[in-house]
């Protein structure tokens, strides 16, 4: 894992765990500021599925087998949404 | 909830729901090319996300409530990949 993903991994897990702890507002609108800064980084969507599976794994190490299952469903769901995300920065680049 | 999204998250959550039976490598291939006509249907990434809440929902009544808090941490972190895909959307359309 390059520095910067596993940088954003880093923050995407104590973004998560504070939620869980304080299930506030505060938390869900800084992960939405992250999220900004994810895309300007280069972070694929499918990344932040594979980001939020780790946090989930690292905060919740009973996590079921049902739940750690369906999550690698929903990465795989997401992969041709980054594809397409990839698609996209290269269209934006063209025109800057 | 508007007719293709409801088509959609209805085929979704048949997928889930076989391959947490199955397991098998085959219906992760179906997810994938499923995913390829959602984004097809104007499917945004985080109404992806949103129908794997509703899924698991369904699926599993049970499901704790820390689960279910993790999702809309997601979501929350999703919704600027919805932004950026309509945009990557309107690029295309004024390509073509």
């Amino acid at each position: 894992m390059d520095d910067i993903l596993k940088l954003d991994a880093e923050t995407y897990k104590e973004l998560m765990k504070r939620y869980m702890e304080t299930r506030d507002e505060q938390s869900l609108y800084e992960v939405e500021q992250a999220s900004k800064s994810f895309i300007q980084n280069n972070i694929l969507p499918d990344e932040i599925v594979n980001m939020h599976i780790q946090a989930l794994e690292e905060l919740y190490p009973s996590l079921s087998e049902d739940i750690q299952y369906s999550m690698n469903f929903l990465l795989e769901a997401m992969i041709a949404y980054g594809i397409a995300h990839q698609e996209y920065q290269t269209l934006r680049e063209k025109q800057s």
